[in-house]
C-alpha cells in the first residue's frame, strides 16, 4: 500500500490511458475468456462427481444450517444453474395486466427479460421517443390513447404444428389487439385493433403453420363498437372469432386478407387449432349460453349465477379451411369496414358446427396427434374428450341432436364424446407429454393431475386408459399449466409450469399486492411422484398464459445486423447518420440533429435551438460488441431512448420550454459513462430572457 | 371414472354449490393448512440431515446429469428456498430507466415485487384511472407529461442510522425528482419536482434519522430551469444539493421546510450522509471540477476527455447541522421560489469545506462508525480514506491548501487523508461488513474487492490495517455493489450483491438488449474466499444501486386495514361506497357510480350513462382476505384499477365515445372470475343511433 503523494502522480499516469476511448472498448471482454468462463460451470472443467466424504459433510452442514431436507437438495441441484450456463428452454408467459410479456429461463426460473407491447416502457425506449412515437401512434384506440393491456394467451409461431421459434404472438383482452413479436430481436413490430369488439379473450392461437392467428371474443357485443341496451341482447349482441392472416415474409398480420366469423351472443372463451388428424379445424369453448344478461342491483342473478345455470355448454367446431374459402369466395359482409362470415353463411356452408359440452369450460386442448380435443369444465369435476374422427362422422351423417337458437347444428354428445375422465374441483386447462399422458389444472382443488390417454396413446405407457393416475398439490388455485412444448405435436415432458394464481403466504409479504407464483413440476418419471422444485414469484403482472420452448430453437440477433439498423422496418435505414454526418441543421423552425453514439461521447455534444422549433433527432448507435447498448434521454421532455448495438432511432419534439437541458446516456457503457452527456439549449423567445436564470416563468433569479 | 350421462348430471348437482359464493371465498386456503405447508419446508418438517448412501447417490446422479461439480451443489444449497420458505432478506434495487423500484429476496434472488414510481403501471392499476389521474398529474413537469424516470438510488429510512422498514426513497436523475414510498402498502405516496435542475444524480441519501433527505445534482446547470449560453459556464452554472426535509407522521417530504446549497459548477456525484462520529456531516464526490464543456463537433476535448485532465476533483463536505440553523435563521435566496443557500452564504457561515480527491470518483461511502469516508476514484487505482476527526482538526486549524474559485477553502489532502488502498483498475462504490472489512466494485477489472478497515476495525480482524485481501472475478463489469444491511451502522456481513453491468454471453441471449447481471457473493467467511453463488438475470431495467434489509424489519400490511381504506391518504376514505350504497346517480350531465366489488360479482352490474358525460365511478373492494386482489377495466378507455382488499379506488372520465363496454375484473380472482363482468353502456346522442349498430362512425351495420 503506498498513501503517499507519489502513489496520487502514478495512478494518474496509469488511469491517463484507461480513459481513452480505445481502451475502454475493452471493457467488453474478449469472447475467448468468456467462453472459458461459461463453460467452466462454477468452479472448474464438468467432470464426472464423486462425492467425498468431506464434500457430503459441507453440503450436509449447509442443508442443516439452512433446514433444507433431501427433497430440497434434489430440487436445488435440478435448477441451480452454475454461473454462465444457459438455461434449456424460454417460457413467455404473458404479462397480464402489465400489459407486457416476460421471458423466463428453465429450469432455473430466472426472468431473463419483459417484452413491451402495449404498455410503453422506458428501459426500452419503447413509446418515449416524443408525442409522435410510433408505438403511441399504434395505441390508439377511436383516437384516444389507450397504453395498458391485458395479455392473456402467448402463441409462438409453429411449422408443421410444431414451434420454430420466429414469432410469439399476444392478445390483449382488454381492448381485443393483437400484438406481433419478432424473435430475432424480441420486439414488438405490430399491433392490430380487432375493429368488431373493444374487448376480447381467445388469443392469441396459430394454425400448424401458422397461416393464422385466431383471436376470439369473450363478452358479446354489437359488433362493430355499437351501441344496444341489453333488452336486445339476442337480437343485437355477438360474438365473434377473427382469422388474421400472417405474412411471414413480412413478419406482420396481412390485414386486407384477414376476416371474421359471426357467432351466437355466448360468451366465447380459449380457443386451439387442430393439427395432423384435426387440420383445418378449429375449435372453441363458450360460457354463458344461458345468454344471461346480470343485474344483480336489479335484483337479477348476477352473471356468476346467470351464466352457470344450464348443464351443458357448447364447444364451437369451425372448418377454417371451408371459412377461407366462403372468404375468398367473396361471402362475408362487412362491419366496420372488416368482413365478417355471418352465422347464416356459416351455417349454410357448413363451417360452424356445436357439441355439448360440461357446463363453463376454459380450456380446450388438442392432443399432439390431432386426434382428441379436451375439455375442462371449470364446474365439472371430469375433463371431457371428444374424437375428431367422431365428429367428422357425426357431421357427415347430420347426428344433431338439437340446432340453437341462431341455426347452427349441434352434434349428438355422445356420437362425438371419446371419454369422460373425473379429476377433481375446478379443471381448467391440460397440457401433454411425450409419454401419453396429460396434464390438467385443478383450480378449486389447488392441484396438477396427471392423467392417462387412450387411443394410439395407450401403447406408450402401462396404465388403463382415460384414467387419473396421480396429482401434485400446488400453493394457490392454479389457472393455466404449461408443459415444455406442450401445444405442439412432440411435447417433451420433463417440465412443467403451474400458474398458480395465488401466492398468499408463500413468500414474503410485498404489501396487500402479492405477485402470483409459477411452480416448476417435475414431470421426467411418470412412475414416481412429480414433485414441485421451485417456486417462482412473479410481481410484474399477472400472467395468464406461457409456451415454453426450447432455447436451441431461438435464432437470436446478438446486435442488429448492420449499424444503422431501424428495428421498426427490419432493414438499413437511410436516415441513419453516419460517423462525419453528424451535425444541426435547420430549415425555418425545422431543426435536425444528427447524432452518432459511440463510448463514450455523442457527437455532437451541444445542441442549440429555439423555443418553439420542432425537433428530429436521429441517432445511430455506432457499436457492433454484444451488449454494448447505450441510452439517450432529456429530462423534462418524456424522451429516453435504447440505442442497442446497431440501432438507429429518432426522436421528435417542440421545443417549447426554454432552458438548459443536458442530456446524457442512460445505460451504464463505460467507466466514463458519467461523462457520457451533452447540453441542449433552448434559447427563449425573448431577448432578455437570453440571460441566465432571468426568463421569469421558466426561472427566478435569487430574490 | 364415469362416462355416461348420469356423470353429468352427478357432476352439474355437485358443482351447483361450487358456484355459490360462500363456497368460492374458501379458495384461499385456511392458515393452518397454509403454515404447515410452509413450514414443510418441501417435504417434510425440518430436523437434522444425515445424507444416507443412498441419498448422496441420487444427488451425485443430478449433479452429473447437469454437469454440476461441488461447488455448483453448495452454491445450490446456500440459495434455493424451499416451497413456502421465506427469504431473510430483501434487496430493493433502483429500476434504472424503467422508472420503477424492485424487490428482491436474498438469499434466493428472486423478484419479488416491482413498486411502480415514475412510470405508470397498468398491473398496479398506477396511472391508469383516467385522464386526471393524481399520478399522472404528480408527474407532470412544467405542464407536461413525464412518465418515465431513470431511478438509480434508493435510500431506506433509517433510525439511529440503522434501517427501521418505514419508508424507502427514491430518486430520478432524468428528471430531478424524488419518490416516497411507504413500506406499510409498498406504493408510492409523492412525487416530488426538483425546482432548481431538470436532471440530478445524487438521490436519495438519508441522514441517520431521516429527517432529511439529499438530493445531489450532477450536470451543472442554470438553477432554476434557466437558459444560458455554454460560453457563460462560470458566471451562471451551477450545482446544487437538495435537503429534503421528511415529516415521517405524515410520511411525506415537508416541501415548505426544505432547501437547497448552491454549488459550483462541479460535476456532484454521489453522496453519503455522516453517522456517529460524523453525524451533521454530509459528503458528495464531484468530477469535472475542470469545468469542460464538451463540444467534440467544435473540436473541443469530449467531456469523456475534458472532464478527466485534472488529477484531483473535490470532496464536498457539508456541516448540514449549520446550514439547516443558516435556512432556519432567514439566510436563504429564492430561485425559481425555493430557498437556497448561496455560495457566498456557505462559505461565510462554515457550512461547506472541501477535500482533494483522485481524480473523477464516484462513490462516498462512510464506514458504519462514521470515523472514515472512503472515496473510489473511478480512475484511480486506490481507494482513499479520509477521517473525520482530521477533517475536524483540519477546519478548526484552517489547514487550507488553496481556495477553488469561487471562494470555497479546500483543506490539505494529507492533513485530512487517513490511507489510500490500491485494490485494482476502477473502483466504484465501497460497502462494508460486520467483521472490519470493506468491499469494493472494480468496475474495468470486473471483479469485488475485499479490504481490510484500520483504526478502531483493526480489532475485529487478524490483517494488517488498510490493505487489499483478496478479489473474486464477477461478471461483467461491476457498477455499485451492496452489503447486507451494509449502509447502516451495523451491518450483518453474510450477503453481497454485485450490480454487473455488462452480462454480454452469461445468460441465454434476449435480443440485442441483454439484462444486467446482479450476482450474489457468499462474504461469511473473511478467512477463505467469497464465492459467487448466484447469477440474475435483471431483464426488467437497468438498477444502478440497491439496499439489502433484513426482512423481519418490515412492517408490511397482508391486507388494507379497513375495507374502504384510500392508499392515496392512508385512511378510511369517507367516498368508499359500502355494501347496499351501490348504484348510478346523475346531477345533469355529471353521474356517479357508487360500486362494491366481491367475489365474484360487481355491484351493479349494468351502467348505462349518456354520450358526452362525466363519470365518477368509486369501487369498494370488499375482500378482507389476504391476496383477494380484483381489477377493474374498461376497454378502450385507459383504465384500469387494482382493488387489493379492502382498498377504495376511484376513476373519472369523459364518455366521450359510445357503444357497449364490458368491464371485467382483470385479477383472477375465483373459480367463476370470468363471470366476474358487467356491462357499461354509454348511448349515443343521435336518437336514430340509439338502435344497435346503426351510429356510423361507431358501429357499422353488415353491409
Amino acid at each position: 500500500m503506498k498513501s503517499d503523494a507519489s502513489s496520487r502522480r502514478t495512478s494518474s499516469l496509469l488511469l491517463a490511458s484507461i480513459a481513452t476511448a480505445a481502451v475502454l472498448t475493452s471493457v467488453a471482454p474478449e469472447a475467448g475468456a468468456q467462453e472459458s468462463r461459461r463453460r467452466r460451470g462454477g468452479g472448474q472443467e464438468a467432470k464426472p462427481v464423486e462425492l467425498t466424504p468431506e464434500q457430503v459433510g459441507q453440503l450436509t452442514k449447509v442443508a442443516n444450517e439452512r433446514k433444507l431436507n433431501v427433497d430440497d437438495l434434489l430440487a436445488a441441484a435440478k435448477t441451480f444453474m452454475p454461473s454462465g450456463r444457459h438455461d434449456e428452454y424460454v417460457l413467455f408467459a404473458s404479462g397480464g395486466q402489465s400489459g407486457q410479456m416476460f421471458a423466463i429461463g428453465v429450469p432455473s426460473m430466472r426472468l431473463l427479460r419483459s417484452i413491451a407491447v402495449f404498455t410503453p416502457e422506458s428501459w426500452q425506449g419503447y413509446g418515449f421517443s416524443g408525442p409522435d412515437d410510433h408505438v403511441l401512434k399504434s395505441l390508439e384506440i377511436n383516437g384516444k390513447p389507450v397504453l395498458w393491456g391485458d395479455t392473456h394467451h402467448p402463441a409462438l409461431s409453429e411449422t408443421n404444428g410444431d414451434y420454430d421459434g420466429q414469432f410469439l404472438f399476444i392478445g390483449d383482452k382488454a381492448n381485443a389487439r393483437l400484438g406481433v413479436i419478432d424473435l430475432r430481436d424480441w420486439e414488438t413490430k405490430q399491433i392490430v385493433k380487432n375493429p368488431l369488439t373493444i374487448s376480447d379473450h381467445g388469443a392469441a392461437f396459430v394454425t400448424p403453420n401458422t397461416d393464422y392467428v385466431i383471436e376470439g371474443g369473450q363478452y358479446a357485443t354489437v359488433l362493430g363498437y355499437g351501441y344496444a341496451p341489453l333488452e336486445d341482447y339476442k337480437k343485437s349482441y355477438r360474438g365473434m372469432v377473427t382469422m388474421w392472416k400472417f405474412d411471414r415474409t413480412k413478419g406482420k398480420i396481412d390485414i386486407e386478407n384477414s376476416f371474421a366469423l359471426e357467432l351466437p351472443p355466448y360468451w366465447q372463451d380459449l380457443a386451439d387449432a387442430g393439427k395432423a388428424a384435426s387440420d383445418g379445424f378449429f375449435f372453441i369453448n363458450s360460457f354463458n349460453v344461458e345468454m344471461a344478461t346480470g343485474g344483480i342491483e336489479k335484483g337479477n342473478p348476477p352473471f356468476e349465477a346467470g351464466a352457470s345455470k344450464r348443464d351443458m355448454d357448447y364447444l364451437h367446431i369451425i372448418d377454417w379451411k371451408k371459412a377461407e374459402a366462403a372468404f375468398k369466395g367473396g361471402k362475408a359482409k362487412k362491419i366496420n369496414g372488416f368482413p365478417v362470415l355471418m352465422l347464416d353463411t356459416s351455417v349454410a356452408e357448413g363451417i360452424l358446427y356445436f357439441a355439448p359440452e360440461p357446463k363453463s369450460p376454459h380450456g380446450v386442448d388438442v392432443t399432439p396427434n390431432g386426434q382428441y380435443m379436451v375439455v375442462a369444465g371449470k364446474l365439472d369435476p371430469h375433463v371431457t374428450v371428444y374424437s375428431i374422427e367422431k365428429i367428422k362422422a357425426a357431421i357427415a351423417a347430420k347426428k344433431y341432436s338439437s340446432t340453437d337458437d341462431f341455426g347452427v347444428p349441434v352434434l349428438d354428445f355422445d356420437a362425438v364424446k371419446e371419454a369422460q375422465v373425473e379429476l377433481g374441483l375446478g379443471p381448467l386447462h391440460t397440457q401433454f407429454d411425450d409419454k401419453g399422458y396429460a396434464y390438467t389444472s385443478l383450480f378449486l382443488d389447488s392441484a396438477v393431475a396427471r392423467w392417462s390417454l387412450g387411443g394410439d396413446y395407450a401403447k406408450l405407457h402401462s396404465e388403463q386408459p382415460w384414467k387419473l393416475v396421480q396429482k401434485t398439490s400446488v400453493q394457490y388455485n392454479i389457472g393455466h399449466l404449461c408443459a415444455a412444448e406442450g401445444d405442439t405435436v412432440s411435447p417433451d415432458g420433463r417440465f412443467l409450469i403451474s400458474m398458480s394464481k395465488w401466492s398468499v403466504d408463500r413468500f414474503l409479504p410485498t404489501g396487500p399486492l402479492l405477485p402470483q407464483n409459477f411452480q416448476l413440476l417435475d414431470i421426467t418419471q411418470p412412475g414416481t411422484t412429480m414433485p414441485v422444485i421451485y417456486d417462482l414469484p412473479i410481481g410484474v403482472g399477472e400472467p395468464h398464459y406461457c409456451q415454453m420452448i426450447k432455447a436451441d430453437k431461438l435464432q437470436t440477433w446478438k446486435v442488429y445486423p448492420e449499424v444503422g439498423w431501424n428495428p421498426a422496418t427490419q432493414r438499413l435505414d437511410p436516415n441513419a447518420p453516419k460517423p462525419g454526418q453528424e451535425g444541426v441543421t435547420r430549415e425555418g423552425n425545422k431543426v435536425l440533429v444528427k447524432m452518432v453514439a459511440v463510448r463514450s461521447h455523442f457527437t455532437p455534444e451541444h445542441v442549440e435551438v429555439n423555443e418553439g422549433d420542432e425537433v428530429t433527432w436521429r441517432i445511430t448507435a455506432g457499436e457492433t460488441a454484444q451488449d454494448a447498448t447505450h441510452g439517450f434521454c432529456i429530462g423534462g421532455y418524456n424522451i429516453n431512448l435504447s440505442l442497442e448495438p446497431g440501432e438507429f432511432v429518432e426522436c421528435k419534439f417542440i421545443a417549447d420550454k426554454p432552458g438548459t437541458y443536458p442530456f446524457y446516456c442512460t445505460e451504464f457503457c463505460s467507466a466514463l459513462h458519467l461523462e457520457m452527456a451533452g447540453y441542449l439549449h433552448i434559447k427563449p423567445k425573448s431577448q432578455g430572457a437570453a440571460a441566465a436564470g432571468q426568463d421569469a416563468p421558466v426561472a427566478t433569479k435569487a430574490e
